[in-house]
């Protein structure tokens, strides 16, 4: 690796003493506790302290006594690696959570300090940032969030900026051009972005691997752009104002700085991007900024101006709450529903009524048809409900009736048209989820879960409720052929902890579905969709919500004791229960087990989970896809009825037979496994 | 949906009607087809048929009649779904396997001609289309790779451009971004895409979700831009030719045109894009554009021209087989070997030299640094070998240490800084690997496979040799935190069709997994490596590659018959030797069975199958990720030890702990489904 050393001979002086002050106040906290740590990154903090000092003592609106104060302004660090910037700026505002001996315990087991700011870990921080891009992805989420409730509720109650300091890693991730595509298209004024235009990465200097003229990108996708020292806090300060200025567009501010500011060989190279500095480092460092507190110790005055800053949005924030109170009452309590997060009283009803007419329907309904209907019923009902699709709004069924179209400056609608961006959205939509006040949904293919994948582990760790409306679920999408039907997608995702991926296998468990992801608001949620039509296997519309467990007994055996279990999902459903008829009626006592999400029913109790599973261990699962997810229920003695390779091209009967995933198919495997044939090894685990 | 109606009133006059006869074979087999299969997408066809008449007429060197022609130009429709567009011209060309009979049969089961074209469905397809965004990424590789097999081998032998197609969605995709970039930075200037600037997606104007300046922003990255009637043959004529004057950039030349060019009323909106046009449609074109052929025919001189066409490039093609006859011995040898993928002769020894290193480590390794050390030995044997990383070189011990790098017009290398683009990278390796000559192989950490997953998959469903080299493969890499622990990541990828998802557990099995990689020309592979070191559980160098059968019995039990499997992977085989020691002691016959691939394993006989994991139900599973992809060997009465939820930041011994990953859990679980204490409830599967 060569050394691409870029370290300046001397560091600017400051143009006003007490703001570089305060900027050194993150600057040593970071420079101690990567130490401290061993491990960490602390070139960023160093870099963008003195971005961070203007911005907080001149602008953000926040009060540190309230974090969750609706209408504070958001700020996200978008390279999440410079956590320590964060986590020095919560302390130094006072957070109540965030003291000292959390700052010491940096990168420690159950620290509120991680590698990586983690959503929920400590208040103040407004979204989980890591893994590069998906912070300005949020960011915009955040932004447009906070447009689409001041359309509702006017400017006395929603009135924020979104400010976001964002990375060359950022930058060069794909992500990042789907975010900024999508919100200079809508006209994001109040996002203002600072980029860390530092010239380093981990390999080395940034050109090693890129030449691109970013201002004239971001220009290109509509935004308002700046250039400026990073150091030069006048100059901070000037192009926050214009930034805020600017109202029709997003306004990015490309801040030049010296990664690691105050190292006396490590800055402005590779060598202070990560890792402990060293002993050495931190005593030049000291002697150059002139700093003389111990480690971990801040000045008492520099503390007290800090705390000031974190307090000084008390007013407003009072003020504000004023303004709530004094609200019409019907837009008050609508607010504060919002706000916390309740749904109004009739989306129940609704549930009810889709289902009756579901059940009423005189044509077999593909899932995702019912979905359309059942959307139609909740979006009346719940209005904060924000729909949007990344290109297959037609295909997806995911624009209600009585949805409006949002549009570039007019937040007054409900659906967004995310364009062929399912990464943009999904991380889009984290931010809405994040923002509060919104339940976003949105929808694209199954197969392109995979675009979007980054993004939905992100909801499924935040524990946000992001709705991912993935149709066109499996080889029954026949003619689009093998890169469009998803095969693994579905025990890929299965497998992400605490991602609920719902598959109803009927237009009553679509609306169950439905019912069971409105329940949970802190429940990331994927709901799988058929491209084609399904029969109605559950005639009664009042029954109650079978899905919310999880799984259970569709139909149980008939005549004595259980003596095989089918287990199945979605459009396979149907085939068990077809299955099940023929079985029975060579007098093999079979049970069929729905199972629309496995992470609900892996909650239940396990007095439940026998119940639904049967005593005998002969059983067969089947579903359109791999057997992964299955495979704990089947134990060595099941048969999995499902795809064992990539899908193909074909009419959907044509590629259903292809497969052999049939009613003929479940019923030979559930005489195999029930001891009416020899097991035969090829099919069987070993 | 509004309907957003562009139609035209008229079509553009041709500036050439033999051009525009040739470009309305195109439109109409695409009609035809589409309207027989019901399904598809004649729009794009239509729209780029006069772009693509003049391109194959006039520029693009290839013969129908060796579609596997070295040096021929590469030709990409990363706008997948236009797919009859490709198999057209192919049909046209004369590309034997491509006949009427297949178009005829679109879409159909079984046939060559996929809804999106399938590479080794049928010659002339270069790669994989249809997930959007894929094609130009992988153009960027084909690119590359021609100009690195310039570096080795002169003109004379390597010396063609690549051409691709994008469109609208391709652009608005995350991915373009990675892609335009890198191209830029490299300075590919023998690329040249055209854009099918057509303003509509399938949502309908393109403008109700984005706003993009797409020439601004290729210019932002290095890129020569044209802009031009997609329909004036003269300007398309033209722009190629100014594009292949600019050697020194990539050419993007935006096309404007009309989708659905000839239809009635569908042309110039979204009802164009995809689906059966109906006979009404078809029968309008045939006015407006004057055809009279029978569905399906083409008339005779129009198929004479078409199939000069194809076999125009016949004696430049002979020309370049005399010159690579007529080079000096040692370089024919040599292109002829990496034409044919064969490797020298010594990359054997070569791994053999790297075990030998490895058993001699006076430290414990990590499987990165081993892999490290078997790159070393591999590169110098193997110069097709072609590294690179996301950003994360130094972590991910990519670079041998003899690799050059690879810099902007300068392609002599074999090392490339791929910057922080996990998703153009993986794409951009199997452009690499498509091309033929190169192996690429390239590095981030195992959570991010989740950002270049659509291109891992891809790679998987082609059967190409991209080498996805992940390291820091569990909650083993620490403080990082949550978001870079992968824990659903290895049965995530493991459930990936025709994926060899490497964990190796030791520095010899690590030698070993890169053996049987280089073994398998036609395999994607992924290798999962650890950040931190682990013993040496394989003393012997010189013993045969156990890894290379997916999964083999490590130490088998003693003292009688095998009471109790052990099955580990990677970093946590050492437990699982450890816990065989301490339940051997105790009278429990304890095997551990090591399995670095699965899918390797599951190739193998019942037999082999059923003596690695014995006939005692009694198994122990143990991983540092989540159980899904173990399941089906544990069945229901095995126990796993591994991760139930997400990670969390610390040191890796805290966090191993936390979790309950030691062997001393090991050991536990080993009792209990040896039957030495009662099976806990909680752990088990019901």
């Amino acid at each position: 690796m060569p050394d691409i050393s870029q370290a300046p001979k001397t560091f600017p002086a400051p143009k006003d003493q007490s703001l570089r002050d305060l900027a050194d106040c993150i600057r040593f906290l970071s420079m101690d506790a990567v130490q401290q740590a061993k491990s960490g990154h602390p070139g960023m903090p160093m870099g963008m302290a003195d971005i961070a000092a203007v911005l907080f003592s001149e602008f953000l609106k926040f009060d540190a006594a309230d974090p969750y104060w609706f209408d504070r302004d958001r700020f996200v660090i978008s390279n999440g690696h410079g956590s320590m910037l964060l986590y020095s700026l919560l302390y130094l505002t006072g957070y109540k959570d965030m003291t000292i001996d959390q700052i010491k315990r940096f990168r420690q087991i159950d620290s509120r300090t991680a590698g990586h700011p983690e959503y929920r870990h400590a208040t103040g921080i407004e979204t989980t940032t890591g893994p590069l891009g998906q912070g300005i992805a949020n960011s915009v989420g955040l932004a447009l969030g906070e447009r689409i409730m001041n359309a509702s509720f006017g400017d006395n109650l929603v009135n924020h900026h979104t400010y976001v300091f964002l990375g060359d890693g950022c930058l060069m991730e794909g992500i990042s051009h789907e975010a900024i595509s999508l919100a200079g298209h809508l006209k994001l004024g109040k996002l203002i972005a600072f980029w860390d235009d530092n010239s380093i990465s981990i390999d080395g200097a940034t050109s090693l691997a890129e030449s691109d003229d970013h201002p004239a990108r971001f220009r290109a996708a509509n935004w308002h752009v700046q250039q400026i020292d990073g150091h030069d806090t006048d100059a901070i300060r000037a192009a926050i104002i214009e930034a805020q200025k600017v109202t029709d567009r997003p306004s990015m501010i490309a801040c030049k700085t010296i990664i690691g500011f105050g190292f006396p060989t490590r800055a402005g190279t590779q060598k202070a991007h990560s890792d402990a500095p060293g002993e050495d480092e931190i005593a030049g460092a000291r002697k150059i900024l002139g700093w003389t507190s111990p480690p971990f110790e801040i000045p008492e005055a520099l503390l007290n101006d800090w705390r000031k800053i974190g307090a000084k949005g008390g007013p407003a924030r009072m003020a504000w709450a004023v303004r709530v109170q004094t609200a019409s009452p019907d837009k008050r309590d609508d607010f504060e529903r919002r706000m916390n997060g309740e749904l109004p009283s009739g989306w129940r009803a609704a549930i009810a009524a889709a289902k009756q007419e579901l059940s009423g329907s005189e044509k077999d309904l593909a899932t995702r048809q019912a979905s359309g209907i059942v959307l139609n019923h909740l979006f009346d009902a719940i209005p904060e409900l924000l729909g949007g699709s990344a290109d297959l709004t037609p295909s997806n069924n995911t624009k209600a009736k009585n949805q409006v179209e949002i549009k570039p400056g007019e937040y007054g609608g409900s659906y967004l048209h995310y364009g062929v961006r399912e990464h943009g959205m999904a991380a889009t939509m984290n931010g809405l989820a994040l923002h509060g006040g919104l339940i976003p949904y949105g929808g694209t293919f199954l197969t392109f879960s995979d675009y979007c994948r980054p993004a939905i582990r992100l909801a499924a760790i935040m524990e946000v409720r992001s709705i991912f409306v993935m149709t066109h679920d499996s080889i029954g999408l026949g003619e689009d052929g093998p890169t469009h039907q998803p095969i693994e997608h579905l025990s890929a995702l299965r497998a992400i902890p605490q991602l609920a991926v719902y598959r109803p296998g009927d237009p009553i468990e679509t609306a169950e579905c439905w019912e069971a992801i409105m329940d949970a608001p802190r429940q990331a949620a994927l709901i799988a969709l058929s491209r084609q039509p399904m029969p109605l296997l559950r005639g009664d519309p009042s029954d109650e919500n079978r899905s919310a467990r999880g799984a259970y007994v569709l139909q149980e055996a008939e005549g004595g004791a259980r003596q095989l279990t089918i287990l199945a999902s979605g459009s396979e459903l149907h085939l068990a229960v077809e299955a099940r008829s023929v079985l029975q009626d060579e007098g093999i006592r079979t049970a069929v087990v729905s199972m629309p999400c496995r992470l609900l029913f892996e909650k239940q109790d396990a007095a439940y989970k026998k119940s639904v599973l049967g005593a005998s261990r002969a059983r067969v699962a089947v579903e359109a896809a791999v057997q992964d997810s299955w495979d704990r229920y089947l134990g060595l003695d099941g048969v999995f009825v499902g795809m064992h390779e990539f899908g193909a091209s074909g009419k959907i009967d044509d590629v259903y037979k292809k497969f052999d995933i049939t009613t003929d198919a479940v019923i030979r495997a559930g005489r195999e496994v029930a001891g009416e044939s020899k097991p035969s090894v090829a099919s069987r685990s070993p």
